[in-house]
């Protein structure tokens, strides 16, 4: 790569970012009336419902305020941010402390799950925005939560789980993920050494229990102690979401120069682009099965704008890590495809679903699972990586 | 239609049942250690996994003790029918005396859910049972859960439901459906006055409050009071869902000579078919939106096998019912596009996931979801069905 290359890339994600995707979600998205965000759209802008996701509450706070930390004017940024996060906190969280799932427009509830992803991306919102806005209050009510998080998540989880733990006790891969990812905005904003010493709790129990050197994959639900349940959710293999780990890890190993850990991150980028690449048609695979078998879920292998726009950062991070163009080609490859598939030149933003040959299943931009963040954090992590490299390269 | 014509096609149906769906699960969905039916296979006959889906345990045995009234040697079909009551009334009830969802091979618990349909599809099975075994017995264990079916379904229902009903009441279409067929089962079984009562209310909610003139389709999920409510739930409409509650309408107006029941079933089949047919690409859409916005769910344009089914047994009722080609020609249409993309002719029996252009998206034969159920009660019924209109012609 010249550097010129390099300056282009990180230019184009960039303005794609600012020029393409935030202008979809600014300001449609911002209720003015009572607060917080919308997500539900149709490709031209249309509103689909009302209804307010708790997730994406947490996950746009986050985006904004961390955008805040480099766009101009900061304010901008961080007023847009506080405004979800006021939503938040006034409307999202029940009597025992724990955060709903989805919301009426008003913010009355209507939706409480037994997982706690809602408590998480809140952490993150509160963390990011405390950090850049050096707001002390925002910074404790991350670091409180955080705490319960990690009480939830913990051997003595009060979560009442799916399958009835005593006849098949299992767990699954996105706890310790979503726990690494909140851990990490924690660090960022307050230092909190119980951070470093959760994420390498995660990290030793992820390469432990999850990865499968045997079978080449990562799993996403295993028994207690690592075992491999036969069965059609102990086989499965979710390609995006463990591309998703690998950068999670290779960024971990970046802040903290951890080779194994990098290592390891590596590693699981390999096996997940082999497992999850489509030869025939291109893409990612939703689903796979860890012994080829077929997975009992139907939409297994549509195309999902998410695991590419994980892919598209990951193969980023284990270029910059190892500098082989092996990872650079790749990366061209897989952004390439995404931007030729999903991405709405009219209208701006992804769409979110693809049918296995790459044709358009649904016009949807938005939803309660899609929303302002794979796609904007993705560029704006290349962005940076990218200005990184330029940065760190001689004049 | 030529009365050869009719019976080339009611012997088709018979001989696609006897000879292509069931030996494709006899025997081996039978499980002779531990009792009870897997339904988890492959294309070719793999086992996927052992867990027993409870809905499946009612609904094979219904099926099998079903096909012991007019297939012989009838102790064949009631032993194998006998086989999943056993296992359901063994292992598949709860100490509270709802059903579980999912089990174990051996029959542990594994999964229970706020829904009661494994308590309706065991009702079903113990009615069969009961009336073609003439076992009082049975019967009677029919006509208690068909009682406390109703009561969980009513007004003081004890179920708690996934939204909260202070803040957005709703109520599901599938409730009163999934009510009308076991009163049925159990009306045949026992003669049950309470039975023909349930069925009526079920019918006039369903008219009053779920089907929309205006809108000319049946909603999913509407208001306590049959309000529309404008969210991707409240616009939900399942065309696979409304023609087979268009056939349980044409069915009991033919048991019962109900002429206006006849002609609601009738136009909600017209509507269906309108909403639901892919013009493009052949196969029905497996959701539609009654604004025609997109769905919130990825796979609402995947072809599925079961409403395929609904929709073979449903243009027959119609045609049967009204003397009408327009019916029969739906007919052949649905059959044979259903016949050249789902069916197996090397293993047998369906697939049940196809992408919206035809394209086979799974290999898998059952899962939690598909088994030995929707297909041969199509094949069971449009026989009946037929034979019957052979033998009401003049000789």
């Amino acid at each position: 790569m010249t550097s010129d290359e390099i300056r282009v890339a990180a230019a184009k994600f960039r303005d794609d970012l600012f020029q393409d995707t935030l202008p979809f979600w600014l300001d449609r998205s911002i209720d003015r009336e009572y607060g917080g965000y919308f997500t539900a759209f149709d490709r031209d802008g249309t509103q689909l419902q009302t209804d307010k996701s708790v997730w994406f509450q947490g996950r746009f706070a986050w985006l904004l305020a961390t955008l805040a930390e480099t766009a101009e004017p900061r304010d901008y940024w961080l007023d847009r941010a506080k405004h979800g996060i006021d939503f938040l906190r006034r409307h999202c969280i029940d009597r025992d402390g724990r955060y709903f799932f989805l919301v009426t427009q008003d913010g009355q509830p209507l939706r409480k799950r037994r997982y706690v992803f809602s408590e998480c991306f809140a952490a993150m919102a509160y963390a990011a925005y405390g950090r850049v806005a050096q707001s002390e209050k925002h910074c404790q009510l991350a670091v409180d939560l955080f705490q319960g998080i990690r009480q939830h998540l913990g051997p003595d989880s009060i979560l009442e789980p799916k399958l009835q733990p005593e006849v098949r006790p299992m767990k699954s891969l996105a706890n310790p993920m979503i726990l690494i990812g909140v851990a990490q905005e924690v660090r960022k904003a307050t230092g909190l050494v119980e951070c470093s010493e959760t994420i390498d709790q995660c990290i030793d129990e992820i390469q432990s229990h999850f990865v499968k050197n045997d079978l080449g994959c990562v799993l996403e639900n295993v028994g207690l102690a690592g075992e491999v349940i036969n069965t059609f959710d102990g086989r499965l293999i979710n390609p995006g979401h463990s591309i998703e780990l690998a950068w999670f890890l290779m960024e971990e190993a970046r802040q903290r120069d951890l080779p194994q850990v990098a290592s390891l991150g590596k590693q699981i980028l390999d096996w997940s682009l082999e497992l999850g690449w489509d030869d025939e048609f291109g893409g990612l695979y939703y689903f796979r099965d860890c012994h080829g078998l077929p997975c009992a879920e139907y939409w297994h292998d549509m195309k999902f704008w998410w695991p590419h726009a994980e892919a598209i950062i990951a193969t980023i991070h284990a270029w910059r890590l190892t500098g082989e163009d092996y990872y650079w080609n790749w990366h061209e490859k897989i952004r390439d495809w995404s931007y030729q598939h999903f991405a709405d030149p009219k209208f701006g933003e992804w769409y979110g679903y693809l049918h296995r040959d790459g044709t358009l299943s649904s016009t949807i931009k938005g939803n309660q699972w899609k929303g302002p963040f794979h796609l904007p954090r993705m560029q704006y992590y290349c962005w940076q990586l990218l200005e990184e490299v330029i940065h760190a390269q001689p004049v």
